[in-house]
C-alpha cells in the first residue's frame, strides 16, 4: 500500500510538531518541507527531508496528497490556505474564532474551484475540544457547557506581554480556577466571568534599567488581554526564564452538566480533558491524524472546505473497519 | 419542518430513558412504543403516547422515520435487530462484545437488502467511550489507552449475584481504584491485571433463613464475574435496598496516555469521562441524538449496518453546519 505523502508548510514550532508526529503513523511520509525563508537555512529534524520555497510548491502537486499548513492564524493562514488550496488537499489549524466565516467562505470557493478538500481549525481547540463539546451538547441536549485551558503557556497573551516597554522577555500562563471547575462537576450550571474561570501568571525579564512596578501596572491592565483576569506577575532572570520556561506545555477541559428525567431530576455529567506537555507537538499529532481523513475523504470524491464536524472517527484510524470494531468499539 | 418520527421497541428502563430523551429534543416525536406485552398494559410516561404489539410494528412502516430498539443483548437484539431492520431504519445497543462481527453482518445483510439503515452497539460502552477510544488512538498513535468503569450499577453482576441460592435480591456496584487511574494520569503506561483496576460491592438481600457465610462465599468465588476481583459484600434490609439502591448510576473513565517528540521526551494525556446519576436515560440520549443521525444519512442514500465509527459528529447535532461553527467550533 503507497503511504500518504505529506508537505509541511511552514516550519515553526507547529511544521516541527507535524514532522514528529508523521514518524509516528506508518502509513504517512513526510514529502516535503516547504518554507518562505531560503531553503539552505532550515535543518530538518529527520534524515533526509527535503526543503523547498514555498512559491515552488504549486510545481508539485504530483508528489503530495495532503499539504498541512502550518502558519500563524493572524496573517499567513487566511493568505495561504485559500492559495494553497487551488492546487493541494490542505489542511491548518486556523484559531481566530471571530473570523471563521469568511476563512471558510474563501477555502470553499477555492477548493471546490480546484476539487480539492480542504480542512480548517484543526488542533485542539478548535479541534478535539470541539468535537467534545458537539458530542456533548448531542447527546444532553438540556445543558450547559464549559471549557477550561491550562495551565499552559499562552503565546498570544506572552506577545502581548513581550510588546510592554521595559519587557525583555515574557511568558504568560493560563491557569484554570479549581473551585469552578469543582462547582461545574457539583452538577451545578453557575454562570462565570473571565475572572472566575481563569488566573494567569506572567513571568517577565526585565531590559536593564526598566521600571519593575510601571511593567507591572501596564500589563496588568491592558485590555483584552490581562485587565479581566487576576494576574500574578514574577520577575525573573535571563537565565530562569531559560531553564523553567523552554517548554510550551497546555492542555485544558471541556465539560458539559446536564440533566434527564421526567424533570430533570437526574444529574449527568461529561468531562474531556488534555495534558499536553508539548503544546505544538500534540497539534501537530492531531493534524496528522486528520491530514488521514483528507486524503481519505479526498479519495471518495469530497471537495470544499470542511471542518472536524464533517469527519467521521473512522477516517482518522489507520485500521480496517473490522479491527476498529475489535479493538476500540 | 417535519420532526423525526421516532418508534421505541422495547418498554424496559431503556424505553423509557429513550421516551424521555426525545421529550428534549425539540425535532423530534414519539411515534409509537411497541411492547410484546399485552399493550393495555403499559402506561407510558408520557400523555397520549400509542402502545403497539411489537408484532404490529411492520405494518407502521410509513409512520416510522428510526426505530429504537432497546431490547437486551442476550437473547433480544440477536433476533429483533436483524428482523426490523427489513421495515425501519434501526438503532440498537447491542453490548456483546465478542458477538459484534456476527450481530453486524446479520444486521447488515438485513438492511442493505431492504434499503435500510441500521446502527448497532450505541450507549456510552459501547458508544461515547469507543468514540473516545479511536479518536484518543488517532491523534495519539504512540500510547496506550485504558478503560475504568463507574462508580456504577453493573446490572450484569448484579443478576448474578441474584441467581445465587439464598439470595432475595442484590445489587452490584463496580468501583475503579484510584491509584490505578493515578497511576496512568501520571504518565505511566501500566499494565493491571482485572483486581488491580477495579473492585466490586454486593449489596445482598438474604432469603429467611439463608446462610450469609455460604452466601458470601458463593459470589465471591463465581468465575468470571466475581472471582478475579476484590469483592466486600454487605448484607442488608429490603428496605435498606429499596431507600438506598434504587437508582441506576453509572459513569468511567477513557484515558490515553501517549508520548510525542523526537524521543518520545513530552507525556501528552487524554482523559474522557462520565458520570451518570441515570444509565438508562444517559444511554437513551446518546441513541436518540445518534437515531436523528441515522434519519439524516438515511436521506443521503446510505444503507447497511454502521456504527458509531461511521457518523459525523454534525449529524448528531440539531444545529445548522454555520451555527454549529459559530457556537462549538
Amino acid at each position: 500500500m503507497s503511504k500518504i505523502r505529506i508537505g509541511i508548510a511552514g516550519y515553526g514550532n507547529l511544521g516541527k510538531g507535524v514532522e514528529l508526529a508523521i514518524r509516528q503513523n506508518d502509513d504517512m511520509e513526510l514529502a516535503g518541507i516547504f518554507t518562505r525563508r531560503d531553503p539552505s537555512t532550515v535543518k530538518p529534524l529527520t534524515e533526509g527531508a527535503k526543503v523547498f520555497r514555498l512559491d515552488d510548491a504549486k510545481n508539485m502537486t504530483d508528489a503530495i496528497d495532503v499539504m498541512i499548513i502550518c502558519g500563524g492564524s493572524a496573517t499567513d493562514l487566511p493568505e495561504q490556505t485559500p492559495e494553497l488550496a487551488k492546487y493541494f488537499n490542505v489542511i491548518d489549524s486556523f484559531d481566530t474564532h471571530a473570523k471563521v466565516p469568511q476563512h471558510f467562505a474563501a477555502v470553499d470557493e477555492a477548493a471546490k474551484k480546484a476539487g480539492k478538500l480542504a480542512m480548517i481549525s484543526c488542533g485542539w481547540d478548535p479541534g478535539m475540544f470541539s468535537i467534545a463539546r458537539i458530542y456533548a451538547e448531542s447527546v444532553l441536549p438540556s445543558g450547559k457547557h464549559y471549557t477550561f485551558w491550562g495551565k499552559g503557556v499562552s503565546q498570544g497573551h506572552s506577545d502581548a506581554a513581550r510588546r510592554v516597554e521595559g519587557v525583555k522577555d515574557a511568558r504568560s500562563y493560563t491557569i484554570p480556577v479549581e473551585e469552578a471547575m469543582n462547582a461545574v462537576r457539583s452538577g451545578e450550571q453557575p454562570v462565570f466571568t473571565a475572572r472566575q474561570m481563569h488566573t494567569r501568571e506572567v513571568f517577565v525579564v526585565l531590559e536593564d534599567g526598566a521600571d519593575a512596578r510601571k511593567v507591572e501596572e501596564t500589563i496588568k491592565n491592558m485590555p483584552d488581554y490581562y485587565s479581566d483576569y487576576d494576574v500574578t506577575i514574577h520577575f525573573i532572570s535571563e537565565d530562569e526564564m531559560k531553564r523553567d520556561h523552554a517548554e510550551l506545555p497546555h492542555g485544558g477541559f471541556v465539560m458539559r452538566s446536564g440533566v434527564t428525567g421526567d424533570q430533570g431530576e437526574h444529574h449527568e455529567f461529561i468531562e474531556y480533558s488534555l495534558k499536553l506537555d508539548s503544546n505544538p507537538e500534540f497539534t501537530g499529532s492531531v493534524l496528522a491524524a486528520y491530514a488521514r481523513a483528507v486524503d481519505r475523504m479526498s479519495k471518495k470524491g469530497e471537495t470544499g472546505c470542511i471542518t472536524v464536524f464533517d469527519v467521521a472517527p473512522k477516517y482518522l484510524n489507520p485500521k480496517s473497519a473490522e479491527e476498529q470494531r475489535h479493538t476500540l468499539l
